[in-house]
């Protein structure tokens, strides 16, 4: 998770106790996007095939309609793309992303001379 | 950790592969601030003494001066303070996540709308 080695605000949108959509979910969707598929956005992340079914499926029980959608009978993971609705969800969290980036740009830059090195 | 609870943008201010500053951190800052103690504050947020003197230790040496200062030849965990520099550490740190946070906050609701229920 690349997106994780930053300093912008991680925007965590809890429903309950779940995560419904944070920095990783938004990764992983991306990923499905270009890959069409679970098991290679999986592997493209370094976590397995279970844990990024897993977060898809939080992910689609979270929000009012699936954001993945997997065709079945095919092999392990089959095909997967991301729905409409799905790339509503991940543009506006990405603008969340980077809007609260950018509020803070300057005030990060001064913390960031507090730091050791 | 109440904090983690809630959808305002989580700030983390890496060094290298370490974070920091974050949301836990934060907190462990003010509970110090409000009990003088580092196990006082450990027992607060629910996690061991050893892993909160390592989330000081973690702060200390990421930034140019300590952020918080112990008394040594106490009992266990002795006394601890909030330096005037972790004092202003911890006001620059929660003034960029207010601002984060209002800045997104009209995107939120309507992000949230998506939610299932």
């Amino acid at each position: 998770m690349t997106r994780a080695n930053t300093t912008r605000p991680a925007i965590r949108v809890l429903l309950g106790e779940e995560i419904a959509m944070g920095p990783g979910k938004a990764e992983l969707l991306q990923q499905i996007r270009q890959t069409g598929s679970i098991s290679a956005a999986a592997r493209e992340m370094e976590m397995s095939y279970r844990r990024a079914w897993m977060l898809v499926d939080t992910m689609n029980r979270c929000f009012k309609k699936p954001l993945v959608q997997t065709a079945t009978g095919g092999k392990r993971g089959g095909g997967a793309r991301v729905t409409k609705f799905g790339k509503d969800v991940l543009r506006r969290y990405l603008e969340m992303e980077q809007r609260a980036a950018a509020s803070v740009e300057r005030e990060m830059t001064e913390f960031r001379r507090l730091l050791s090195r």
